[in-house]
């Protein structure tokens, strides 16, 4: 027995006026996705907990079955770790953007004009250079303006504040410790010191220089945030005896994997954004599933949709999605397969974030209590024979499916 | 206001192929447990967590109100105590097999031809002289091959793995200590002894000299496994000021309702097996609702042919219990009385094994909030009133309905 699990990245919504009071989910053609909720058992989800609007990190690790409140400890680590920086426990990380600053260290452009990511790889090969008493220092850029910082030595801590402002107008902020400790407190200082030789590097560097003959913002400044540390998390593989898989272009989601034991496969044309191959996804995860016991399938752009405030988008997405599920389930042996279906948080067209609502799901497979539901969408699945589960909940119910979860007791 | 707690054991299943889609509980026919449906509040219960296989002894610490999460420390206290072993906080206990071993230690009968009881106590007599350096052994036989050995005495630990290979052709294990602790060291260091010492008397005795000449298979080991100490739970009548009692045929059951301190009621013609007398529970639920506040009344049979795969043995058994709900609630005073009806945990047919699907559960009862749901079943009663709770949440619940659970607050 196999089990594909397909994330929708904040695919369910509230009701919509210009939708006639429905949702997405609820306009979109999905016969796919109706047939998975028609010939299985549906249910609605609170990722974390009800009301509580969960992260892309948190979500997904909760859906793969971990108590966040006990584990999480930043998003940085994810990031970095799905960035493919060799991320170790201990191991201190921020996701980074290369940023462009006034004189007075007022944030002009928190993206450095969507630098392109060969101008960004010269200057990250200079910052790569610097050495720091107290932390060996790890820096990579990824795509365009992204990169991660990693600190790596004794007596580091996560609890250290973002230098990152979040909005352009402002100063770059002061990293400071979040609590008493010599840890953050060195931790602070060090970034602090780091980001300052960062800062002096990038003003004199002839990638900039170059930049500002052509007219673009230099990338002068490295603001970080999300100070984060590997939490030591019993993989899935050691919890359950099985191989598992993830397809999915997103580095932060992929660092969530990849802390849980999971493969990350690369497929080509999987993008993170609206033009990502579906059908090459499907394809992907056709052939994973017949070697790994898990292959988790996640489309980040219903998210983007939603934080766009892109009604049609969204829809669309939905029905590529749709059509990403048709072609698993016609293509993978559904007598040893489950598939499930869900979403890993809410996020509104409205306003444009994430929200704490419930997301639908449904499992279909060999052997599941069916319920009368023919509809996956938000208000139909309410009404299925899972009832309100909790996304932790949701990978021993998979796994119980598979036979995969120790009897407790005797 | 009284109350009666109905567990039909491993009575929830998956939908089959061969019953047309239909789990044993929607094929049979069982008008109490419909009625009971119809008049009551149903929902679909985890008695532990979503996707947790539950033991009977962790399902039951639950289904009582439990924290199996805190509370449980191993099946053999519970084991020991349901057998009438006069056991105490701090023993460390062990269910044990008289089974027959070759020369070379290889297990050649895990229950030495099914012993009969007889030939077992006249073994037990001389295993019970055993003493031994560092703790008092207590040694009891039950029925035909079973037996209970504990140890009592300051520094013991249930930390120590099982003799039991628990596969006929396998070598008997070694006992060893699961953890590092000088206990765990002790206790595994005195159970190997200890059972060398069996062993020996066991070789040579004139019963199994005697059983050897009759073809039958000497009872030369005793094979022990599920060590477990008794936890420290607030008893029933503690907690609610109640009187309750158990009718029931497991040992393993009746021991965590004596934990929970609960009366063990003898009922002659109540097997724990197929044949057990379902109108003779009935009558004696009947009868000890007069004088207690809870009876609980536990059906073994209904898991037993779950394990044996035996569809059309579990659909009658099924029936039998209904005949038993049938009639008690002709025969108890309804004005008076809850009729709570579940089971501890799923027991799939075709697999076999215990598993982590939810079950059903009805409450019937003057002032419940009656539903629409007219069938007892996995998935009727999944669309009921009382949505999908946890095992540890049926106690309380039946407890408020009898006005017997404390304000929590002002």
């Amino acid at each position: 027995m196999k089990a594909i699990m397909i994330i929708g990245d904040g695919m369910a919504d509230r009701p919509l006026r210009e939708l006639g009071g429905k949702t997405p989910l609820e306009v979109a053609k999905k016969p796919s996705l109706n047939l998975v909720a028609e010939t299985g058992v549906c249910g609605i989800m609170d990722p974390i907990a009800p009301g509580v609007p969960p992260g892309s990190d948190t979500a997904h690790l909760a859906l793969l079955g971990y108590d966040v409140f006990k584990v999480y400890a930043g998003r940085g680590a994810f990031e970095a770790l799905g960035s493919g920086v060799d991320i170790q426990l201990g191991d201190v990380a921020f996701r980074c953007n290369f940023a462009t600053v006034d004189d007075n260290y007022t944030v002009v452009d928190r993206r450095a004009g969507r630098i392109d990511t060969q101008d960004a790889s010269q200057l990250a090969s200079d910052l790569k250079k610097v050495s720091l008493k107290g932390a060996r220092v790890m820096f990579r850029n990824t795509v365009q303006h992204r990169a991660i910082l990693a600190l790596r030595g004794a007596g580091l801590s996560a609890r250290v504040s973002d230098s990152d402002p979040q909005k352009v107008g402002k100063r770059v902020s002061e990293v400071y410790p979040l609590d008493d400790t010599d840890e953050a407190k060195k931790t602070a200082r060090i970034v602090k010191e780091l980001l300052q030789r960062f800062h002096e590097i990038l003003e004199s560097h002839p990638v900039n220089e170059e930049r500002k003959k052509k007219g673009l913002p230099p990338a002068n400044i490295i603001l970080c945030r999300g100070a984060g540390t590997l939490p030591q998390l019993p993989t899935l593989p050691h919890q359950y005896g099985i191989q598992a898989a993830a397809i999915n272009a997103v580095p932060l989601v992929g660092g969530v994997c990849k802390a849980a034991g999971m493969s990350l496969l690369n497929v080509h044309g999987a993008t993170g954004t609206y033009d990502t191959d579906v059908k090459a996804k499907a394809n992907a995860a056709i052939q994973a599933v017949k070697s790994y016991d898990l292959v988790l399938v996640h489309v980040k752009a219903t998210d983007i949709a939603s934080h766009d405030g892109k009604v049609q988008k969204k829809i669309g997405m939905i029905e590529r999605i749709d059509e990403m599920v048709g072609h698993i389930v016609k293509n993978v042996d559904m007598n040893e397969t489950f598939v499930a279906v869900t979403a890993d948080h809410t996020t509104s067209l409205l306003t444009g974030e994430h929200e704490g609502d419930p997301v639908p799901v449904a499992i279909t497979g060999p052997g599941v209590r069916t319920d009368d539901i023919r509809e996956f969408s938000e208000r139909a699945c309410a009404r299925g024979g899972l009832g309100r589960i909790r996304g932790v909940d949701l990978m021993p119910t998979l796994m119980n499916l598979l036979g995969k979860v120790k009897k407790f007791g005797a």
